[in-house]
């Protein structure tokens, strides 16, 4: 989600795509069995930039260049707001999803991995929503139906990037167990 | 470790520093506890390259927008080979590390992550080598004390990028248990 985020001073805000998120989190959703990784931004020019890169990788050198890396953009979708992300899910599953949030902040609501897991085993869809900037605004996250725990290391720095936050739940959700 | 490693035809090559693999290793090593986050490149360019990034957030304006990128930045270390790395490992710590690389190929002395986290608790020193471009080369990864099991997702695809499998592998290894 690239709106609404807040920026350093909690402001809202809709922050600029990065290139390397779209690389990043297709190749770690590929690796994880995630159907679909939906990008949300309501910016026309940002809509522009993501569909100008997946389309170099899909349909362009890029695709020869390296295969693996256009199964893995394949799965993104761009859309507007996550409404219409919520819309198209229910389009494809007959279903409309759960949702549930991520902040590196605690939160009352907050549900371990553990126990998310487990949900995921239900046959349910379910959206992992992950915020860039300075994380998701806090009435977007009150809305959620579930509100995920912090990824925490062991030391109280908390400030992995998106890219890594993303790669870490999924495999903390979906990846075998040792 | 961009050199040596191989391009996408087997070659051995010193690939280029990607200025995000900065920025989220050292803050997946921050997260992790990790003591020292090393960036290995016998090209003058690159090391340039890396030393004026991390000038810009320890000394310039980076560190003052955001101080806790600073705090992970700092953990970047610059050398020329993994010999002048283990040098400084014993330098630092009276000791040389145990050498353990990853690489997204199968080998016949991988250990596990399971087995790799309770080596972790002997006290010595590890450290942990991965490889830019294609992957390290088969000659470097035979001189190691060890190497890792490969990050698999529960697809065939194994494609992270080096940012999201350094994240993953130091939350198997280094986060905590839910």
């Amino acid at each position: 989600m690239h709106y609404p985020v807040v920026n350093k001073n909690g402001k809202i805000i809709a922050s600029a795509v990065t290139n390397l998120d779209l690389h990043d989190i297709s190749r770690a959703a590929k690796t994880y069995g995630v159907r679909a990784f939906y990008v949300v931004t309501p910016l026309a020019d940002q809509k522009e930039l993501v569909e100008k890169i997946v389309a170099h990788w899909l349909e362009g050198t890029g695709g020869t260049y390296n295969p693996k890396r256009k199964e893995a953009l394949k799965l993104i979708v761009i859309k507007n707001t996550l409404a219409e992300v919520i819309d198209d899910i229910r389009e494809n599953t007959g279903d409309a999803p759960k949702t549930i949030v991520t902040s590196a902040n605690q939160n009352s609501r907050n549900i371990s991995f553990k126990r998310f897991r487990e949900m995921l085993q239900d046959g349910a869809s379910y959206l992992l929503i992950l915020g860039t900037g300075w994380g998701l605004s806090e009435s977007f996250i009150a809305e959620a139906d579930y509100v995920l725990d912090p990824v925490s290391g062991n030391t109280g720095y908390n400030h992995l990037s998106v890219r890594s936050a993303a790669a870490v739940m999924l495999d903390r959700l979906l990846g075998k167990k040792d």
